[in-house]
């Protein structure tokens, strides 16, 4: 009888989330370990193999019945030959070839996917993009990502690369962003910068606590500057949508990542940052969701993904 | 014997565009009709009819001999339906059922697509885009339109109004388009825009001549309003093809419209403004080119389209 479990390992650069999924993309048993990425590729390839024997563990199934391992991980990488290239999250990667190192201790068959477009295939295999097969999906955290579902299909693009919807210039000549363009999404809607800019304007009463839902704390207990960042965040999402709208033309935006925590606080702005910037010449309106898998994105469509390559989902 | 003739309309605003070709889109005999839109939908349909005769009789083919027809017409329309659903360059056109009528009348069967997505589908069939599965194409003319090949497939989206791309926004809060948002991509790249900006900032010495080939003799010599208009409409452009870099990832981005007949004019401020504004993290680099089947794309598009539709090409 042939197995019904995948497993699915999301390799971030603070932590290992791995989770051991049937063939519906049911959750049976999840694990975290901590990447600790200043150790080197070999410690962190040790901690994917004690994420993925730990979660098999917790689930009572032993790693020769899993059918395979999808892993998603930060680009850019080659998916084709499973080899990470290079990666801002992971200081010290370069070409190391995760799938083959991973298929060797592990025994089983390894696929690699860009960790972004993992979270969008897992919206779209068992979460709030089933059935929908023209999506788009930003993961709003520390960086900004995204992932795109084209006529059923995730779009790569010739080099691999597609999707990398945080570098859309939503404004000209704007805020410097890490990747070294100016007035990049990700700019004014990602953890990074949303924090940077709250240092920069003073928002934090407490040095040590920087975070978003201090920010948005600040915003509702009146700060002007919290209030404005937030807003910028916002209409930075809102005016991305518009573009997506019209490039990608999809039923469906999703919201995801950390930012996305903030549920309804960000979800109604950006609707209506969005509805006040598009045209109204057509109806071709794509709602505007929060996405519904959290943290486990990545990891359940890693897992999809392995099933797709093989045929099975 | 199979028959080896196809035939293309483009239907313009101003002109109708009859290409016939042959099944590998080489253009066989050609001509040109009015539109004659004030006189409404009948007598378009009309003149529809006549280039597509006309154009059977300089090639010396009988309109039976000829496979099918693809039409290449402006949107919002219905592919599926065959039916122009409502457009700003044919007035009074509401639910037009245009295949019907055609098929009724020429007694050939009928495609009906977008005429930036035919231009260019018809660069990927024959053109510049020929043997690229992944591009994308800025029509710049009266408007700005466009077309996407993604994975060697035309991107519609879920509404079928995908590659809009004169309305990807690329300044925050700019200038009004005839769309109703602020900042397109059309409201400083499209003829429209840099005639009616060219006469705001008295850039033209005679008032009946306010034609882009005009403003770019002004910017020549030396005048300052001219050479800024040229500007922002080659650096929004240069920022609408680092958008699309990062969404859709393609090997090649066209240049095509009446903007594009000024060649390297365009060209060159265009890719230098793209390569000065984006990063410079990943070798995912587009190459920018100039479209190669001038005003007969749609035609040819249109005529591929029909053919791919029946799965010839």
């Amino acid at each position: 009888m042939q197995s019904e479990y995948v497993l699915g390992l999301d390799l971030g650069g603070t932590n290992i989330k791995a989770r051991l999924v049937d063939l519906h993309g049911t959750i049976l048993a999840a694990s975290d370990l901590p990447t600790q990425v200043e150790h080197g590729p070999d410690h962190v390839i040790s901690q994917l193999n004690s994420a993925a024997r730990d979660t098999c563990g917790v689930g009572g199934v032993l790693m020769e019945d899993v059918i395979g391992v999808g892993v998603a991980a930060p680009g850019p990488l080659d998916m084709t030959h499973g080899v990470i290239e290079k990666s801002v999250n992971l200081p010290g990667w370069i070409d190391i070839p995760l799938v083959e190192r991973l298929e060797t201790s592990l025994e089983r068959p390894v696929t690699l996917l860009n960790d972004a477009n993992a979270a969008c295939y897992g919206e779209h295999w068992v979460g709030a993009g089933k059935g929908v097969d023209d999506l788009a999906m930003f993961t709003l955290g520390t960086g900004v990502g995204g992932g795109i579902v084209s006529g059923g299909r995730l779009l790569f693009g010739h080099f691999g690369q597609g999707a990398e919807l945080g570098h859309i210039i939503v404004v000209q000549d704007g805020r410097l962003c890490g990747c070294g363009q100016r007035g990049c999404l990700e700019a004014y809607a990602s953890e990074s910068h949303i924090k940077q800019r709250g240092r920069e304007l003073g928002v934090f009463a407490e040095a040590g606590n920087s975070s978003v839902p201090a920010l948005l704390a600040a915003a509702k207990s009146g700060s002007e500057p919290a209030q404005r960042i937030w807003e910028a965040c916002c209409t930075a999402v809102g005016a991305a949508c518009v573009t997506l709208q019209h490039v990608l033309n999809p039923r469906l935006i999703l919201l995801g990542g950390g930012v996305a925590a903030a549920g309804a606080t960000v979800l109604e702005p950006v609707r209506t940052a969005y509805a006040s910037l598009t045209w109204k010449m057509a109806r071709d309106v794509p709602t505007i969701e929060l996405a519904a898998l959290g943290n486990s994105a990545g990891a359940i469509g890693a897992a999809g993904w392995f099933l797709h390559q093989r045929g099975t989902a």
